[in-house]
């Protein structure tokens, strides 16, 4: 059972807040392994119900799930000079297996690229078998020095699309189509509205031609990187010599893509919504909706409560994901302490005067206007509840809305500007800039801000200045911001 | 694309037969990783019906999903006798991470016990947070030195429970759950029924008091053990010192279970019920249980038998997993082909002819009698192809259940003829076991027999010989089998 102590506010110490909803939820753990999270029952109920929103998402537009080995050879990660170069740093290394040393050392995949191309190399053949489309839901591991529960951990669970395809063309629409899979999932079901573009030359995937990006604002006006889709054109086909054979009968090597989100949405999700008290859940990832909590203070009272208490939940089954928490070892308080903490979207609280009534209490977690506490007639509830659940998931998705725009800075020529803004609110900034990857080092090393996208048109300013904030020349508008 | 070459037969070698339908059916393959298999798009989109499957079935029974790290510290391993000799020799481990030497090696899990009760302990304080009923779906590693797909694998995927109960009784009774559960979805979904009982002393779960484990019998009367629950008493509690206090205020050692069902069973799947042609699928587990095949030679043939076929597929949407195998670039017989071979159990064949006489030709990928072929009125094969499905299903499971009792011997007390049995037709034989392992030992390097499990009272016989098959005094039955 949590104790009831309070949460250091965010305003105070937003990290220690971060670590407090985590635990007051019961999300996540440290481990006795360094670095490595536990996710507990209720953080991975969220983390389930990501996964097969998703799923069905990719399902939809033709991609098949399959599993590729946890070990890559070395040698196997050296073949794509980038790629190796960015990865091998960070990597775990089985060394012995069996009792025995081996001969050549294993790596636990970091991204699976390397193993990936190797085995698909021998399911194409023609033209006919592209484009072939393919993810994967595993765990991988990077070597991470400072690490954060869902955010940042050595270990951590993911999807990961690899995708081959006969045309430039088709695998760039491929990249595009996921990012916009990522987005509309992280509007519709996260209420999490992340800006979308292409990340710098020297910030992309290590081994890809382009990289596209989700970045999030979160309550800290920071940025989170949360999802990403990569053209790596032949790169990889050249490394692990993916070739097919065309209509007209030439061998060409194919196109191909991949692109990831992880247990890392749980956490921007956590830094999206919750609030002083606890975590807050949009109701379509709350994997409990609505917890009703009986109150009596005699058997007979009892008796008559719950009965009510299951007549509500035998209306709402199937359409609502609904607990009656009967406990009998808690008190209502500490019910509603609990569930708070755990970010249930509705309570609905049924006691004697409740049924004398003939209503019930809805409570919710989060509203705009104040008005948490609402009374419905016992007969209205089974069709208000969905009603509020879903009014609840748009108001959360127009507040972040509104939050990202009121803390998005367009048109900043000054530098000095551009640093009170991130030394003070915080935002996203967008400004011209001159494309130099010196001028990101400087402004980096002096405001710990960084360049997330080249904005995608829907984000794009009407006009950008056409001086960069080093006083260079603009070739393009960038979005800045200080990042997880 | 499939090369069309006839499998070897059952008979002929059984062990290539199997590697061949699971080529064919292109659910697995080999990998550049030694002893590591590639799980392809058809044979995870199985695994994932099992999956979901048992998934369901765990939760209905309030167990909760979690997720805990892939790496255990070496020490910790150790801190349980028995478990860390009977795994310690077929670890993974890694000694080197983010490029430095790691101050104690990390095994990778080939089970979680040693890292999820040391962190489950914290989670556990008084008799109210008990019975914790977890569950981790996951991949494991053991360094096995013989592999084949599916059956024997260095790394795979499974499900493992771990339970934590206040008394004996109650993890006891844990562990008979999950076994009826494992036994009923062996015999309900997979159509593959398993005989239940009790390992021998030397045979269980390293750290286990009690192991129980379900046996199916192979098309070759091989035994397979295809899942296991153990019951752990409280060898693991005192290991990692989980205490909780009871509703008196003493502190004590919590009885703890664990229990896990693997990718193995795919292989138990197809040798179980395929053929010499390929794959055959209870339909409960066939990701495409219908496949439409059109036929034509014109195009204005072609445009007549789309309609028909997809006014089919949409009055099954929903209730049938049905796909129109509408490709251009190949002909009716190289998809009857194909799809034989993915086993799935139905596939329907609309031409012209069909369409004149209003009706679609349904062929069955397995009978009992013989007749594939059944010609469908247009209006009725809604209706007809799911009960069809669901006849299928029934009529393997019968069929598994006779072959399973056509292949047990019972009362068998004569070593000679015990002999001619296992090495010749082979199968399930139950005799009276004097209980000394070496008994067994001699049995096994005579005959490369061993006993699978003490029988569960479903199995046990009437009565058992008073003699074991050494001779001495029996005290109790047994069933003996070669085993995978």
């Amino acid at each position: 059972m949590a104790e009831e102590k309070a949460l250091i506010p965010r305003s105070e110490d937003f990290s220690a807040w971060y670590n407090g909803v985590v635990q007051r939820g019961e999300l996540a753990g440290y481990s006795p392994v360094r670095g490595c999270m536990v996710i507990r029952p209720h953080g991975y109920a969220i983390w389930e119900l990501l996964q097969s929103a998703l799923d069905a998402r990719f399902k939809e537009t033709g991609h098949q799930n399959a599993y590729f080995p946890l070990f890559i050879p070395e040698s196997f990660l050296k073949k794509e000079a980038e790629h190796v170069e960015g990865f091998a740093p960070e990597t775990a290394v089985v060394t012995h297996g069996g009792g025995k040393k081996l001969e050549e050392p294993l790596v636990v995949r970091p991204t699976s690229e390397a193993i990936i191309w190797p085995i698909m190399a021998d399911w194409i053949q023609s033209y006919r078998d592209l484009p072939l489309l393919i993810n994967q839901w595993a765990n991988v591991v990077r070597w991470e020095m400072r690490t954060r529960p869902f955010l940042r951990t050595l270990e951590f669970l993911w999807q990961e699309g690899h995708t081959a395809h006969a045309t430039e063309e088709e695998a760039e629409a491929e990249t595009l189509l996921i990012l916009g899979i990522y987005r509309s999932f992280m509007e519709g079901w996260m209420a999490m509205p992340p800006v979308t573009g292409v990340k710098a030359e020297w910030d992309k995937f290590a081994g890809a031609v382009r990289t596209y990006a989700c970045e999030a604002m979160m309550q800290d006006n920071w940025a989170l990187q949360a999802g990403t889709t990569h053209n790596l054109g032949q790169n990889f086909a050249r490394a692990f010599d993916v070739k097919y054979q065309t209509e007209a009968g030439a061998h060409e090597y194919v196109w191909s893509t991949s692109w990831g989100v992880s247990t890392r949405l749980v956490g921007g999700l956590v830094m999206s919504h919750s609030d002083d008290v606890g975590l807050v859940l949009p109701p379509k990832l709350a994997p409990i909706q609505v917890v009703v909590v009986p109150i009596w203070s005699s058997d007979e009272q009892r008796a008559q409560v719950l009965e009510a208490v299951h007549r509500l939940e035998q209306r709402l089954a199937g359409r609502v994901r609904i607990k009656v928490d009967d406990r009998d070892t808690l008190n209502p308080g500490a019910k509603y302490y609990e569930w708070e903490g755990k970010g249930v979207p509705i309570r609905v609280e049924v006691g004697p005067k409740d049924i004398a009534k003939q209503q019930v209490m809805a409570v919710r977690r989060f509203t705009r206007d104040g008005r948490r506490k609402i009374a419905l007639p016992e007969g209205e509830a089974a069709a208000r509840l969905p009603e509020m659940l879903e009014e609840m998931q748009g108001e959360l998705l127009e507040t972040a809305v509104r939050r990202r725009e009121e803390n998005s800075y367009r048109g900043i020529t000054d530098y000095e500007e551009f640093k009170r803004i991130i030394a003070g609110p915080g935002g996203f900034i967008y400004t011209g800039y001159c494309g130099a990857e010196s001028c990101e080092t400087r402004v980096k090393d002096e405001t710990k801000a960084t360049i997330r996208v080249i904005p995608d048109e829907d984000f794009r300013s009407d006009s950008f200045p056409a001086t960069c904030v080093c006083g260079g020349k603009a070739s393009h508008e960038v979005v800045w911001a200080r990042a997880y």
